[in-house]
């Protein structure tokens, strides 16, 4: 499937931790880990585990712009 | 100020264009360009510009997992 | 790609209305229009136009409950 | 109260599974199941439990474009 | 419609600016001026305009914690 | 970090509430209480506790505006 958001960042999956219902999803990405939080059932249907290559893909209205200071 | 959004990813400002209400800024962030939309007026407050440093912020929840094929 | 969103709902493309940065793309889902606001370089690249099938994804998070009364 | 949320989709409810804060609310809208990841205290709140019609309600910024292939 | 957001703040709409697809609405709450970016079909459908009262309403996993300093 | 979001509401921590991945943080602002769903590695890593002021943070495309009736 193709998508309309805007940003995929390829990274590593460094952790998955599954909770009660929403899961944490860490991947890292150039050097930092970004943190998603999916449900469990995502996790359970894609086959995430630590090691796999994979993608953090946020919509461009999902971004906020930071400045030090 | 700290703030709880867990992704924090550094980079650097390539485009800012305003539109009638809502402005596009995009950053080049390790290679990857990353797209935020955002007020025209937060542009204006934060005096964003191409060149400068910034970091695109995005909230564990509002990031989805993909996988290739 | 695969994606960890829950949420995919089947439909065609009745109108794609650009503005100066974002667009408005609505699709009919079962006799229902859903409407997607998109930034217009997801339109291009996409080439969405109406009459398509295409799909409207949306994370669980993203997802509220209403009840009528 | 009527709310600006571009994205009303009517349907029954098929399973409300509490976490430990978040709650997973799966409803049936035209054949396709929809879920909404919501907090426990709005399960409450509506007093929500399967085999009630309800809403599946969706800001337009929330929704993305998929395409196959 | 009873919905699941958590977060209803009242107010009164202090300004209505509509963009090309985009609209923005601000609101008094409590001293505090918030802003939300809303279609401009839902200004039309609601009758949004300066002077009414109105509510702010907000997902819970769509709200961030900040910290001075 | 100056960052991009229009909505700062200030207020004080009434309760913080960890789940098994996913937090509860509830602030009062200005006599209504604001929820928050973050994750609890946020909270550990401000460190968040009842009593301490804080603000809710919103961008405006997550805000939705509502009206009696």
């Amino acid at each position: 499937m193709k998508i309309s958001a805007r940003n995929r960042l390829k990274g590593r999956i460094v952790e998955v931790r599954k909770g009660a219902t929403t899961a944490h999803v860490r991947l890292e990405v150039g050097g930092t880990v970004v943190t998603a939080s999916i449900t469990n059932e995502a996790v359970d249907e894609l086959g995430l585990k630590a090691g796999q290559e994979a993608y953090a893909i946020v919509k461009a209205s999902d971004v906020m712009i930071g400045l030090d200071g």
